[in-house]
Formats: C-alpha cells, structure tokens, sequence
C-alpha cells in the first residue's frame, strides 16, 4: 500500500491548516486506496480567534492542534523518512505560508521551517511526488524555486503569483476543480480555497491533485 | 435552496466535533446542492491535547473553536430559527456528548443543553428532519427519546446501545456505511467513527445519511 506523507501546519483556517483541505486530502488519499501518514513540525503558532478572526495573542503548538485533524495519529515532520514515503501533500491555510514556511510575513524572500525544508528536497532529491494545495505551493517554492524551477499554481491571484514567480518557480493559472502537474519535477498544486466558492468545488480539484499525485509515484 | 443547520460541539474528535465526520457533512450537503448553515452553543468545554489524548485542565469557548471547522460563518445556535431551516445535522465527537448533552457523564440520565434541546424539540414538532452521526444519536436520544421512542444507531456497541434505549428510544444496529431512517419521526442516523475502520468508509455512511435526510424533507 502506498504512503502518502500529509504535512499539516495546525488546526484552522488562518492560523494552521484549512480543515477542509486537509480532511478532504485525507478523504481523496483513502478513497484511492492509499495511506496517509500525517507530520506536523514541532514549533509554535500565533493563536487566531476564528469567531472574530482575531489574533488573541496566544500561542499554540502546531503538532498538538494538527494532531486534531489526525485525530491523534500523527507524528514530529522531523522523524519522516523519505524511503518510508511515496509521496508527500501539504493542505492549505495560513497555517502553511505562516507555520510551514515565512511566505506571509517575507514573501519570496522567506525561509521554509527546517524539518519541512529538508522532507521537501529529500523527496525532489529521490524523484518522490509533492502535492500542494491552496497556499501551500508557497513552501514548495521557497524549498525549491531556485534549483528546479517548478510549474506551480496558487489560483490567479496577481500580487501572490508574483511572489511565487519571484522565488524562480513558475506560477500557472488553475480553476479551483483542477489541478496542475509539472511532470518534470514530479510537482502537483490546485488552489483549493484560494479561489474555490465552496467545499464541493476545492474537493474536486483536491481529488484531481491526489489523484494525479499518485499516478507520477514510480 | 435547502438550508441544513450544521451543529457543531468544538473541533477535535476527543473534546468537540469529530473533524472528518464534520467536514463530510458539509461537503454532502454542498454536494446535493443545499446549504450548511453551522451553528454552536456559546459554552465551554474541557480541552483534550489530541496528541497525548490527555485532559489539559483548560478551557476553550464550544463556539469558538467550532468556527474553525466552519472557517468563522457560524452563530450561536441560541439564534437558529427552525422556521429558518429544511433539516439540521449533529456531527459526532465526544463534543456531541460531552459538551451538547451530559451523555458521556450520565448516560440515559443525561440531559441536553438547553438552547441545542430547544432547537432539537422545535424542529420534531416542526415536522424537520434531524439527522444524527456516530455518538450525537444519544443527543437526539436524550432530546427525544421518551416522546418519539425514535429509532435510532450508534453503530453496535452493547453499553452505548443499551443506555439509548433506557432514554425510550430504540437502537438498531447498523454498519458504517450504511444508515438508519425513521420514516415516522424524521430522524436519520449513522455510525460514521463509532464503527468505521477510515475516513472513506464514515464517509459513505455520512453521505446516505444527508442524502436521506435531505429526501425527508416535505
């Protein structure tokens, strides 16, 4: 059975990863028969009211809240070993550009979280598919713009192709329900909530993305 | 277009709302076309770390950490107007029975909280349909049981299932994928995380449940 590696980044919209991406990346991992195996790294995020949407100016710890949407069954992205993973997936929200990697705050001038930074070559490095959804891509270009240049989308937002551009990758434009594949480097993204209007709408292109995932694992 | 309240109990499966079970209502009933309308009551619970599976001693807000799961468009369920609403939904979790019922605590003597009773009565008497997932039946149960005697499933554990029958209703047995219609009383249900081995398989239940939820509707 194949695993995939799901890489989540907390528990919520705008402070981790977006639930519904997340679990539906779950959901489109079982259906196809694979396994998911969910990592989170071990650092501290900024607490966001999800209410008000707020910052209340509490912090929170990314693999316990993460271990919600893995309802327990996840472990450190540090202990991930590649040989042990057929691919990886990286879910949305804020979560990703703020906990994963500092795209929020520095753009394409940030730096990816170390643990998440190694898993992400290694796996390019052993010819290892990366899925990435929403914002997500945002990581996945700051680990790997520069050196390989990757076809990745985030939806069409102007300003934040931009950035994605500015990191040496190549933004594409998407719709929400589907995805993109750049064969070459064995990358897959779809913009889920970036641009999708519902939850049935970014589940499509997640399946697509999951599924297209799956198909470039050697 | 049908509008589906939602009835949240936190986010995370051991002090709130199941995730999965929560995000598969809502991408069914975006799916059949309807909308989710999300709702919680505006309570504390007691916060689990989903890490360690251990009680912390804190305190979150029910409301709060549910807007998460509905990525902030929710209301104090206080405010649902069942002349408002087609059908409502309760996901499972221990929230289901922990923070919207004492069921966990005090079985069939348990007793519901009073904004999320007066929302489950008003609807019966209303002629609604009320579908209830994995654990949230012994909301139901608790709400209805001794007037209705609703047929109801928690899936097939003896304990659980004797206590539902205490409160007046009565159990039936059922498979994860599957689920239990009550024609007379409008009330759909299905074992989802109470039985199911992975998310694929709760969520072929939860979508026969919507869907037959939403076939109730008059």
């Amino acid at each position: 059975m194949k695993k995939i590696g799901v890489i989540l980044s907390g528990c919520g919209v705008r402070d981790g990863s977006e639930i519904h991406e997340a679990v539906l990346t779950l959901l489109a991992i079982d259906n196809s028969g694979a396994k998911a195996v969910c990592f989170a790294p071990d650092i501290e995020l900024d607490e966001v009211n999800h209410l008000t949407m707020q910052d209340t100016g509490a912090k929170r710890k990314v693999l316990v809240e993460a271990a919600r949407i893995a309802r327990g069954d996840i472990a450190d992205v540090k202990s991930a070993k590649v040989e042990e993973l057929d691919a990886i997936v990286l879910p949305g929200g804020f979560g990703a550009a703020k906990n994963l990697c500092s795209f929020a705050f520095e753009g394409s001038k940030g730096s990816v979280q170390p643990d998440v930074l190694k898993l992400i070559r290694d796996m390019a490095a052993a010819k290892k598919p990366i899925c990435a959804i929403c914002i997500a891509p945002a990581v996945v270009a700051l680990a790997l713009g520069k050196d390989l240049a990757p076809k990745l989308t985030i939806g069409n937002d102007p300003g934040t192709a931009q950035a994605i551009d500015a990191t040496g990758s190549n933004h594409v434009e998407c719709p929400a329900t589907e995805c993109v594949v750049d064969r070459d480097n064995l990358i897959v993204s779809t913009p889920a909530y970036m641009l999708a209007g519902g939850i049935a709408e970014a589940g499509k292109g997640i399946e697509k993305a999951i599924k297209a995932t799956l198909e470039l694992i050697k």
